[in-house]
């Protein structure tokens, strides 16, 4: 485990204790936040950063903001996606002022998707999906990092507040794209604040917390204009089926994308790493590891909203009442149900596009 | 003398011979340019790259752009811009589009001059400037750094082209600001390839090569847009009134800005270091040391456009028949009546800034 995580890597966090303490993060406390959601009450959710300036905000109505990148870049996303989306979606049911922007510039320089291209890429597939999986459009503040000059202008002003030393210690390294791209995501991240002075939160993978090291950094030394430090939150990832690391497109036989086709999906889940013992026999008189369980692991974070269901799962399955091979049976019924309602949903957040508001500059 | 020259520093530079080989430069040979301008014929400038190309565009009346920036922090401008603005009017008269950019951006990042407050400086002073020195306003395109996407969308681009390393080389150092400039630099040196496919010149002092050292390095390797390498043409620096540096405000006593006062000027003049012997006798019987004295150097770079009138102060100073006062006066009343017509263009040039062409985006 390094000090330094790469947010551009793709490494699975084993040790999310050890994380908390070496960044300096809160443990996340369910009790400072109304109805925590699923994630939150699972322990998907397991840090954050200045969390009881936002829990102030949800008790005494105070205006805060929510914020959030899109990369346009695939015609897919992960389930990473889905918690950022959903951590977004209980923010604002909570009163928060969503903001979404479109990394639309990263995506041309990092990826060299032109911003046409990208901008449609996010018209007809990532803002959509972000509404099917549960952001409300009607209270979100959407732009294109191409199109908004104040985020450019906060950039450059920031880049000069920087050396080069602090940023490869935050970053590990500092090509100069990177450096752009970091300094621009400052901007996008304190954008929201000037338009109204207001504390914000911004629910990361562990491997974001550079970007938001860095923000802090200089917002602390950035005294001409008083920004409130961002606030943040962190989720585990969800692994691989394999277990071995994140879920990542880079080992695809181990990662469900959304939307997937339901037979190649079933297939991987029945391949997935199992929680079951080596015989029938064994596993009913030891029951499963269920915490080694990557099909039990997607109901957990993804897949059964309600707890009592997700409780009496666990229970059969630890007892070795419940097989293995129904566990994934289970699985791939309910990730079949849940690609048939995000399509669904999909196609409906699709004729909606038209009628959003996207800042024009 | 080091192979890396600070754009940013203030260093004479003594040994242009040194550097036309270090930087691998082309001497600068005026019989490829049709009449050409005081600076060209009297060596100020020295050296360029792929000067051939801009030649081709001037016998062939092909198209082809010269272009400059204006950095608009101060209210007054020095001697080294307006060597910069000769070589922009002297392309601009043989066929070339001009592009001025100001560099709204750099300023608010590098020196806290907010974009309005850039903005104001560069209308009310630097742009007027630059045409009462002879810029062709209505030959000329102009836009703010801030307000023009398509020069930071390439800068985003280019800045994933180099390595950290390869920026340390070019400029010594590469803090994320500079980077930041930098990388725009070489948006706006390309930036009228994206209007129209078209070879360009940058005329730069000595310290500006590594921006065209960079967009150089970056031309050649963004294969997917066909953009022309861009020629240079580098000029001497004024030196400053003492002769230890170039002209600098580091230095007031041995700078002039223009505009300034004349009586203010004429003591520094006075004081000036002179090419003449410490005695008349000895004056009269060695002649001037002509190549030291910095008053016939601003004569010779600035204040004389006619040969054979330099020519004869050249040979009355040489030869002795000329002293080092008579030839202080002289420069005095030229620079006297060099600030009066500057002046009076300069309120000229401001009352059409109302009419001036600027790229809205």
């Amino acid at each position: 485990m390094t000090k330094i995580i790469d947010p551009y890597g793709s490494v699975l966090i084993k040790d999310y204790e050890k994380i908390i303490n070496e960044f300096g993060l809160e443990h996340f406390d369910n009790s400072l936040f109304p109805a925590p959601n699923r994630l939150m009450r699972r322990g998907v959710v397991f840090a954050g950063r200045d969390l009881k300036v936002i829990s102030d905000c949800i008790k005494h109505k105070k205006p805060f903001y929510v914020l959030s990148g899109i990369m346009p870049t695939n015609d897919k996303i992960h389930f990473g996606t889905k918690q950022v989306v959903e951590q977004i979606a209980y923010f604002q049911s909570h009163g928060a002022k969503a903001y979404i922007l479109i990394a639309d510039l990263e995506a041309a320089a990092a990826r060299g998707v032109s911003l046409e291209e990208a901008k449609k890429r996010a018209l007809e597939f990532q803002i959509p999906a972000y509404i099917a999986l549960g952001l409300d459009p009607k209270k979100t503040t959407f732009y294109f990092q191409s199109e908004n000059k104040e985020v450019v202008h906060l950039a450059y002003e920031f880049a000069k507040k920087i050396t080069l030393n602090e940023f490869e210690a935050i970053y590990g390294n500092a090509d100069p794209g990177r450096i752009m791209s970091a300094v621009t995501q400052v901007g996008d991240i304190l954008y929201p604040q000037l338009k109204e002075r207001m504390p914000g939160i911004i629910p990361v993978g562990v491997d974001q917390d550079p970007h938001i090291r860095l923000t802090r950094d200089i917002v602390r030394r950035t005294k001409e204009k008083k920004f409130y430090l961002p606030s943040s939150i962190y989720h585990k990832y969800t692994p691989s089926l394999d277990g071995s690391m994140k879920m990542s497109k880079s080992k695809p036989e181990s990662c469900i994308e959304l939307p997937e086709d339901v037979k190649v999906v079933t297939k991987k889940i029945m391949k997935a790493l199992s929680g079951g013992r080596d015989t029938l026999e064994e596993h009913k008189r030891l029951g499963a590891e269920v915490d080694k369980d990557m099909a039990f692991e997607l109901l957990k974070q993804h897949l059964i909203e309600d707890d009592e269901e997700l409780g009496k799962i666990y229970d059969a399955y630890k007892s070795g009442k419940m097989t293995s091979g129904e566990l994934k049976k289970l699985t791939c019924e309910k990730i079949a149900e849940f690609m048939y309602t995000f399509e669904k949903k999909l196609d409906d957040a699709r004729k909606i596009i038209p009628t959003l508001h996207f800042i024009k500059f």
